[in-house]
């Protein structure tokens, strides 16, 4: 399944095979919170930028238009017309940072719908067989993501109830992929790292959960709040305790930067809604810098946001009319600022993977660290 | 310049040479006001749905981003990134119908910007310019569009200044196509029809301006609260006052059964904004009837909106899933839909030059009209 192809001190290049074909890590996974990108980008346009696996939300699909729906059309696959990858999360966060009215129990979690107030279930099964109906390549093990600073107690004791919630999210899989009625009878599983900031809750917490053999592991509960050198740091502590023949996932994270520096600390997979969400504000990365479309000095700039890209956006359009767009309220000015990031994301994986490859990540790393740092 | 290739009673089909190339007539104009359609649509997208001519609106422009800077900049069809032609109003309409603090003089017009109140004076010399700094391919003359009904004494007085302001139109074109600094020295002029629903000042004014020789003729003043009946009514008894051999422009028009009426009367240019701006509120036009794509039925309909539409939306998408945008306010709901209302808009539009070509217009108009009158 996962096959590492070359490695760079800590970083690796590595291959992971799914029954929805496989993926080059390290990767992004772009954004598609609703089994839709923001910003008007169809899944056509999603290929042209680039994207290898999709990520969608178990718990707004749970909400709309319902998991049911999505499995009685015959999956989120062919619902959304996406043939490569797509990872769903399990709800937990959403759950945790959206719904309302939340208590939690061992069983799982009692909350209310943050559309309509309705009151919800969802403990390991529930996730487990919502994210079966969705039928997802890759489901995400049901966990609780605890604020940040956390109390050492807290933290604890919810490390150990979502290491026993990984448990019943992995036997619960088992039965549905054995199941007639399910779509993707090869859907995988990633475990959840939790912990907060605590080194030793965090090793004892991976220590535990690498005994499971799932498909891959990731880092939840960081990106919530913690500074950069913290993440980094629960990274560097807990990650030797991870297998090293499995995929690891750095939820949520992040800026160009915060991705280079967890590639050097051995992070395989990505996501984060700041490459789209940055984007239908104007906010661009480039390889020259960061820069804002709504400033007035580029009302005249009929260069493309970036000359070295080969998007749609920059392929087509220059500064000054994306800009005209953004102050017109025009809806094209996002989706072309969408793509842009989205391409640039995913084409700074495949120069992360080829410089691995060839040796020169570690160059290739401090170059562009002093490249994103700029704003033009 | 025009040349009618065929013809079934009084409906034409004909070619219009300009110097962005050839339209085919009848021809439906797709509309993009600020140099974009509405709904996150790409000039891509526009070649992808059939668009033959684009039209934007000078008012618009003219605050947004100004006409100075799109001059600047190397006129609209750089500025947008579209090489086929673009027809501009002349801001008449919305100076009209959207600016405040209106005074309408015998030398134009002192109004007050609908964005900023910003006082500014637009005369047909004024809108020439701003459309020569444009650069569009055809320029519409300076008219008043008169709210309905109208008054006749003040309908005469206005159509007939409409008529003194068309001569300083065409003038000052003339002056400006010769210019050095004119980017588009081959711009072409319609003149513009009023006088209310008084069949003498239509008359009367129609034979005035076909004195002119200009590039095109337009019926304006219509769409605006009369009934279909009012509308084709002036058709009828203005047209055969039109040059012959000069392509005729409906204004603001219209539902599909309004283009079969009005193509049967002979018109041979169409723009509305209904066929984007229904389909950003889930209204499609299809081959089988008019629907509405947020009713609960189509919740769990895999088929395409139109089994036989070739649009990206029905190539690549279901009923169900472009539902679930629209219900979960994903923009790529509205694209899908202007997408689809396009392409079914400009194939209409091939479908009946097909027709008049092969001398079975009159019957596809009878049948179209029956299945459009339908709703899913
Ligand atoms: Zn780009
Ligand atoms: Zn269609």
């Amino acid at each position: 399944m996962f096959k590492i192809k070359a490695t760079e001190n800590r970083a690796r290049r590595g291959e992971f095979a799914t029954i929805h074909g496989t993926v080059q890590t390290p990767v992004f996974m772009n954004v598609g919170t609703l089994g839709a990108i923001k910003g008007a980008v169809s899944t056509m346009d999603l290929k042209e930028v680039g994207c290898q696996v999709e990520l969608s939300n178990t718990y707004h699909l749970h909400l709309r238009p319902g998991d049911g729906v999505v499995h009685d059309l015959g999956g989120l696959h062919k619902f959304m017309n996406w043939d490569r990858p797509i990872l769903t999360d399990s709800g937990g966060f959403q759950v945790f940072s959206l719904a309302q009215l939340r208590k939690i129990k061992e069983e799982g979690v009692y909350f209310a719908s943050h559309i309509d107030g309705r009151k919800i279930f969802m403990g390991p099964e529930e996730s487990m067989q919502i994210q079966s109906n969705l039928a997802s390549t890759i489901a995400m093990a049901f966990d609780e993501c605890v604020a940040l600073p956390a109390e050492y107690g807290y933290a604890k004791q919810s490390a150990e109830r979502t290491a026993r919630w990984l448990v019943r999210c992995k036997d619960e899989m088992k039965k549905l992929n054995a199941s007639e009625r399910t779509i993707n009878k090869k859907q995988m599983l990633f475990g959840i790292n939790q912990g907060a900031t605590f080194d030793d809750l965090r090793i004892n917490n991976m220590k535990e959960i690498a005994k499971l053999d799932l498909d891959g592991y990731a880092i939840g509960g960081l990106a919530v709040g913690e500074t950069h050198e913290e993440m980094y740091h629960i990274l560097d502590v807990t990650l030797p305790f991870a297998p090293e023949d499995k995929p690891r996932y750095l939820m949520g994270v992040g800026t160009p930067v915060n991705i280079l520096e967890a590639v050097d600390r051995g992070i395989d997979f990505f996501d984060c809604v700041i490459a789209s969400r940055n984007a239908r504000h104007a906010n661009l990365f480039t390889n020259n810098g960061y820069m804002n479309l709504n400033n007035a000095k580029y009302e005249r700039d009929m260069r493309p946001i970036d000359e070295n890209c080969g998007c749609p956006a920059c392929r087509n359009y220059s500064r000054a009319y994306i800009r005209h767009l953004f102050k017109a309220k025009e809806m094209l000015a996002m989706r072309l600022c969408v793509l842009h990031n989205l391409y640039f994301y995913n084409h700074l994986m495949e120069d992360i993977r080829t410089a691995i490859e060839e040796g020169r990540f570690a160059k290739f790393k401090e170059e562009k660290i002093a490249d994103f740092s700029k704003r033009l």
